[in-house]
């Protein structure tokens, strides 16, 4: 189920890349391309809903969330992993989740080692 | 389990009054009294966890913040219903669900005639 129009759903097919830190059967997370501090992820189910609110299965989804919130913290050396739902810009359903401040030794516009790290952390949980 | 100097544990307890919209065996949603907008909701779990991603059973809280999503988009006619996680004001997890604006005829500083109407649709879910 995806919507042709939507700029998730060409992620979700690879149709666009994107620096993808975790996939599931049902939801994908991968970086913010313009983020609020190093690590900032979005988290997205792989079907096409309109707004958070309408996943069936929302549980399973922030069980994922979840996941990405605490290997942020290990990683990005952040006790503080905040989250956003707004979901006015892009019209598939996602959850931003990201450090409250990027640390020392961390570059906010280094998504590819960003990702890298924060893939092998979701790895090892 | 909770912690005695916690706001939010002493409205669990019930030592604090709240405009309690719902509440299950573990977890309890009442209405903010700064709103955003007028329905806004803080979902908490009764336990005492710090961060919402502290919590164990972070799917089944969620089921109920989307209960809530739900009846405030119904009850306050408004199809953007957002949600936040910062916590750095009260030291117990809590999620902020609450619709984008206020839409006409209901009034954000209503607390009490708000919870009413939220109580009663989520009554009927």
């Amino acid at each position: 189920m995806n919507n042709n129009s939507c700029i998730f759903c060409k992620i979700v097919n690879k149709e666009i890349a994107a620096e993808i830190v975790y996939e599931n059967d049902k939801f994908l997370a991968f970086l913010d391309i313009n983020p609020k501090s190093a690590g900032h992820t979005q988290v997205i189910p792989k079907n096409h809903y309109r707004w958070v609110w309408d996943i069936p299965n929302i549980g399973e989804y922030f069980e994922v969330v979840r996941k990405i919130a605490l290997a942020q913290k290990k990683v990005f050396k952040q006790d503080i992993i905040e989250g956003k739902i707004e979901g006015m810009d892009v019209h598939h359903a996602h959850f931003w989740v990201f450090p409250h401040e990027t640390s020392a030794n961390f570059n906010i516009r280094d998504l590819k080692t960003n990702a890298e790290l924060l893939k092998k952390a979701l790895n090892s949980i």
